[in-house]
């Protein structure tokens, strides 16, 4: 897998640095250009995944195979998409593995619905609601070129009005009004399930827990997780100035028949 | 699912409140005693899980089927276990899934081999390393208690001197000294393969980088986050007062054969 | 002043480490008790501030001159007393400086009272609310023992109901209803004075922020700080493990007369 | 105070909205341009402070006596000027009060001598020294504007090389290598006096610590404070998106002459 060859239609994620990846398919004959010069397709075909080419004005760009976070990171979006650091306590917090079933809405640009299809593949489904028929197309364009499509159903549904599915694992929450959606969401459970919310204000928070409590979920937990970069470097070591001082709240909790 | 019966032998988390649980494999004639009264094995046999029995002082205890969550929360163990939070960072940022051959060291308790487990499972494999022969075994237990000892590979070696795998996807080390590491990890990891390293102090983290950028890392990243608990009641929401204000720094990087 | 003798009725400040310290007044012939042995006041006499002396047991405890800090740290209370941290970013905000007159609500055990009264000694004054009889018999027990008892004037009186000051600089409020204050703290500030406010929940803030709204205040901000400490130590430096998580938001802004 | 009358050659913050804020000098006959129109001067003098005028475009600005922090906030700067919330906890750690004789070190732009010269007036002193001249005259005009120069000794030396002040009660350090000063600084101040360091990198911290435990300095604590501003408004209540994390390590300590 390491030495896989890179062919005519290869995914390929051009690196130059961090902050500098461009993903592309590769196609005979055709340029990509950059603005550290043209990288020529045809000098990649034959090369291997970690291996790296010149542009035209003699940067070195690595070569890798796209990981499930570079499709990601690439996807198109209309909507803000969900921070990383939030994706990966969502996840844990749903308890997903692979075969579960899970719910999601709103499907947005589907960026937090190709990492939950990751986890469930591949005998698992990710069936993810979105009132926005505009955005489905989007996201059904960035699941496809991820790869994961097959394990997601796109509907086109306010899921306020109802969820389809019933014994899901989990039910995952990334819309405006999550409280409206927990009556459904326990119907959809099975016992012992998760539901997973994630809101930017606090108001929504008290809403969605107040709406959890009356609603026989019990386990009811709502955290915020604040992640700092450090520059390492020896005697200049520091956190980064800058930082995402906030994107949201994330509740999770856990359905009883009692 | 959700209506499974609870029988002879199955385990079962006792859950009273959040800061309240117990697993306990259930056994015809036995009681477990708390310190809320006892409960009767024999009552909870015909259940599903989901509901609830009294004890005998008259509190309400929910009968779940235990997670991978609750598996991990109580598991047995002489060292430190690495939090919820850092361990779905590691995940995520390893790019495991469905299939992935991962590399772990050391094996301490096995709380972040379990979650490893879990997300690897069915097709999958954990190769944990570790020196000292007695984790080993708690290890073994917990692993096996938790239902997935067999996508793991428990080895009693010390992984600086080597790593027997190769063409692995991902390779964990949360240990003392990671940078020694690093040399045998470049050779055990595929192309584009992850390296992430969980160090608690700042000179392990500098220690680390300057290791992985000699060794042809690149896209390196520490990052640390920080786990705030909200406490939500309408009127009286704030964070907690108490909270953990570090446990680790954590580094990920790419391998490439350049 | 570094050599300031230590005499008899000298208030002396018992340094063992950072987090055993004890504030004693000396007198002749009295022994001072501790868990490290007793210190013998006689063998105190005559030395000078910064000096050390030995218990009975041979522990050395250094001999400091107390600072406010000191008898701030030491202030018997029956309430939470606010941290230092706050105490900072209020005095900051406040603009309060020599010869400011200052309003603050509840005087509590007057820690954050004697912060106050030390900037704006020696020419200005605290007005102290409290209508807690009890607890300002306790205010004016720390407040003279910190021997700046002169600058402040302590008053059994509900703020709510009126400000007998006006033309203030600036008005700090540490009680659960500051939004209630806001509109006569509006009358007896003077214009572009500074209201303070600091509250533990969210709920609290979003009221206050609404009446300052509508009282004609403006420059409102809210803020929290989060303090860590960090263990320094070459080779195992890192942020420590438990940290206080939250204390308050505090809230300031500007009075206005357009 | 309140009703003070705005005159020729009296500065005015004129106010938009917190972020739109200008520190002017007034004088007959001239106008002041923004991007939201001219304000004649003529039209202020006359007004009393906290009363607005009207902009050419009728943008209403309210005309605010300049307070400390507004001079604070407006001073030319060539250098990174530090951040009010580690100015806040500077002096209070510094137990800086009126009449306190203060060494700081470097005096950059001003900004941290202008908060400490308002602490320590009437009576008290603040010797800044700083090697580069050019910002000396910067520093010099700064404090001016603000009306505190008188308060302050400026010293074109390298702080290294000595200190001539002696028996202060604090020497503040805010320069690239404290830890070649703690030395220079033991000597200067008064016995329990404080110094305080303030560093960027965790490095500089490192040496700074282990050079306080070297020369009798004890009580030392090492401290981050990591500012949130909270965007409060009902209903959309949350933490701001883009925030500072990192400024830089606050190191304050005590002398002991043990």
């Amino acid at each position: 897998m390491c030495n896989e060859i890179i062919d005519e239609g290869s995914d390929v994620l051009l690196f130059l640095d961090s902050k500098r990846t461009y993903l592309v398919k590769i196609e005979k004959g055709q340029d990509f250009h950059t603005h550290k010069g043209y990288i020529r397709f045809d000098e990649v075909i034959g090369r291997k995944y970690g291996q790296s080419v010149s542009s035209s004005l003699g940067y070195e760009f690595i070569l890798f195979k796209p990981s499930l976070h570079d499709y990601m990171r690439k996807m198109r979006h209309a909507t803000q998409i969900i921070y990383p650091k939030d994706i990966a306590l969502i996840i844990f917090h749903s308890h997903i593995g692979c075969g579960s079933r899970i719910v999601e809405a709103g499907t947005g640009s589907g960026a937090l619905t190709s990492a939950l299809a990751h986890f469930v593949k591949p005998s698992g489904k990710v069936y993810s609601y979105e009132v926005r028929k505009e955005f489905l197309e989007t996201a059904k364009k960035n699941l496809k070129r991820a790869g994961i499509f097959e394990y997601v159903e796109l509907k086109n549904k306010d899921i306020v009005l109802g969820i389809d599915e019933n014994e899901v694992d989990s039910v995952i929450l990334d819309l405006a009004t999550p409280w409206l959606v927990v009556p459904v969401a326990y119907e959809a459970l099975k016992s012992g399930g998760k539901i997973v919310t994630f809101s930017p204000t606090i108001e929504q928070v008290v809403k969605t827990v107040n709406a959890l409590e009356k609603n026989r979920f019990i386990d009811i937990e709502t955290i915020e997780n604040i992640l700092r970069r450090i520059k390492v470097k020896a005697g200049k070591t520091r956190p980064e100035t800058l930082m995402i001082g906030h994107t949201g709240y994330l509740t999770h909790a856990r359905k009883t028949i009692k």
